[in-house]
């Protein structure tokens, strides 16, 4: 029989209505003849609930360990609940935790990674008559028999990893969206929803803020090829409902730009006349990778008089750290410099497009819109799906708007 | 090293303040040299929390191994929180979910039994400088890989099963009472908390509606010999602090009687008049055991021309599923009955007493005491340490203060 792997997040499955709408929604595809395993999160709030106490349990230096096992527990909750529901519903369904699969995974415990999923079990009981395996998500087990959690959103991960191991038709994840869209609906009204997204395109974008998928699960099922689906549990749904993320050839013809990201709350830091000399780089990147510092794009310019300026950005809230790590490192290091500079009142705003690998010029075209509407750019990186830009935050919605309008990509 | 196993019920571990004040308990034996073994419950209110969302989702003919999975998260969570607070106060601590120990059971889920406890992954912990192993409490997991539930208050078995299996000096049970009392404080101000008390008075007591320990608990721990003490996680302890429950040598001198229980919403029931012939008790008990009747108290008149009056007790809130069992029991097995009445104004009081096997005459001063008070006794029953009687509820107050009196339990 084919097999499917659903996954519900936390707001699909907040209370025992929820729960049971999800019963329905599950029982649908099994009437369709498939054998379904179902990944669950927590009820939403109770992995924060959860979050809370081992924060004020164990202070700074936790034991991760502990923490998981913690952790862990809300989606053991929430699989048995909908198993039950989907008994009374007179479906043969059961839960497992991720020990009793087991999950194998690594032992970086908060945030491990699947190694292994042995289907012999789950095979068996299909076998048998088993309908849906309910499982418990972001969950699994140690080679020291210990309770690991893969990670915030580490659900969907679980999804596409059953998914692959299991040689599953589709990975529908369901969440409280019905799909992926052009652009934030909320920034720009003309955001319209993509019925097909390459998974490149999804890597980026939510690399880049746009948090309907967790980027490790869009990267593992690139990998294995998992047809992944992102559909609202909210709505009915027909057969091609959401958005699908696939491979580039299963997407007939596409828009140059898919869509337009952002984020909102950057930084920039600038290190102003630097001495350019060969290491100089390492002695500041390291001691703010170090300090916990996400530094996203980094500019430097040409050097004149052996002296450069560096530029990075990084989230605002990191700016005070970011400080003083390298101003701490500049003074160990003896490396002289002139100023360091932080402007916190910038965003990101990126257009992404398997497209421009074939299409020269969009660079071009997304400056012209920008400057057309009066936007001073800061700093341009690009990859090569990828051109992204630090504007002053005031411009972040003008922006975007600017750009879904140039690439027109309210039109399919 | 000497070891220990701590029992702490769901009021003690409420919220992060009262897990510390655990934690700060544990030390203080972790100092005195003891490798100690702590058993939690779920914060309190949680498996409720839980329960209601099982009845809710499961119906009537809920999935017993999906409501233990669901059910027994609570003291996951806890045994987590513990360990972590336990390490913070620089303690070498871990937590054990049931399946980790592995605590094995049987597979009657929900009211599963122990069955073993391998303790070599203890004892190497142990051996390798491990001081608290925190173990959540009321679970295990069946030879099918399931997890299992003990039914309620089963943590106060785990803690005895631990005990037991690791030779534990003693099982300190820490409750929200300060310990055993010869009566409950609030119907009589004399009631006096003992130091000891036998194993066998514990049983009658607990059985009885005293609810300081599970009944099964105690059964355990008067097998395998472990000593049980019942304290107080609300006040500073000394070494003798609380009740040790004990062997019958281990107290040297005792009062006849020990304590009067009470149960205060029992009723009763008569069939007057049935055909007394062989075969009729089980014809009527029978149908209420399958009925989920907990019958408690039975007496049966001598019979006169071949027809008796039988007459038994229960909760009162089952005296309408009692009463259809027993009519459609009578109307199938064809037996004539004259009428069957129900009394649902009783309560139950005992005395309970190992002394009772060597002096004569207690049943005749109890029976004389409450008819001092003008209390008319409605069924008598006797064990070798017990004797109960059943009267109307609203002399049960006066009744258990008559008895403490005559028994002058306020002497120790």
């Amino acid at each position: 029989m084919p097999r499917l792997v659903m996954k519900f997040g936390g707001t699909s499955v907040a209370n025992l209505d929820r729960i049971r709408r999800v019963g329905k929604r599950v029982g649908v595809e099994v009437a369709k003849g498939y054998e379904v395993i179902v990944v669950v999160s927590a009820m939403s709030g109770k992995t924060n609930e959860l979050v809370g106490w081992v924060g004020d349990a164990g202070g700074a230096l936790y034991d991760a360990r502990e923490y998981d096992a913690v952790v862990s527990s809300g989606e053991n909750v929430t699989a048995g609940l909908l198993a039950m529901v989907l008994q009374s519903n007179g479906i043969d369904a059961r839960s497992w935790q991720g020990w009793q699969v087991p999950v194998q995974t690594t032992s970086a415990h908060s945030s491990a990674r699947i190694e292994d999923i042995p289907t012999d079990n789950f095979d068996a009981k299909f076998a048998a008559g088993m309908k849906v395996a309910v499982v418990a998500g972001f969950q699994g087990v140690s080679p020291e028999g210990r309770i690991t959690t893969l990670g915030r959103g580490g659900s969907d991960t679980t999804a596409v990893a059953f998914a692959a191991a299991f040689g599953a038709e589709r990975c529908d994840i369901y969440t409280d969206v019905d799909g992926v869209y052009t652009t934030d609906p909320r920034v720009s009204s003309k955001a319209r929803k993509l019925d097909r997204i390459a998974f490149e395109e999804m890597l980026e974008l939510a690399s880049l803020g746009a948090k309907v998928l967790q980027t490790r699960s869009v990267e593992l099922a690139m990998r294995y090829k998992v047809k992944l689906r992102v559909l609202s549990s909210f709505e009915e749904q027909s057969d091609n409902a959401g958005t699908l993320v696939c491979d580039e050839e299963d997407i007939m013809e596409s828009n140059v730009v898919a869509g337009v990201a952002f984020v909102r709350d950057e930084a920039k830091m600038t290190l102003i006349s630097v001495a350019d000399r060969p290491g100089v780089s390492a002695a500041i990147f390291g001691p703010l990778a170090e300090a916990g510092v996400n530094v996203d794009m980094i500019v430097q310019n040409i050097a004149e008089d052996g002296r450069t300026d560096m530029t990075f950005s990084l989230p605002v809230d990191q700016v005070e750290r970011a400080e003083k790590a390298v101003r701490d490192a500049m003074a160990r290091e003896e490396i002289n410099f002139h100023d360091l500079i932080a402007d916190k009142d910038v965003s990101k705003v990126s257009v992404v497009g398997i497209g421009m690998r074939s299409h020269a010029g969009v660079a071009a075209q997304m400056f012209a819109a920008l400057s057309a509407e009066g936007i001073n750019i800061k700093v341009i990186t690009t990859s090569e799906i990828k051109i992204s830009v630090l504007i002053d935050r005031k411009y972040m919605e003008l922006a975007v708007q600017a750009l879904h309008d140039v690439f027109e990509l309210e039109k399919g």
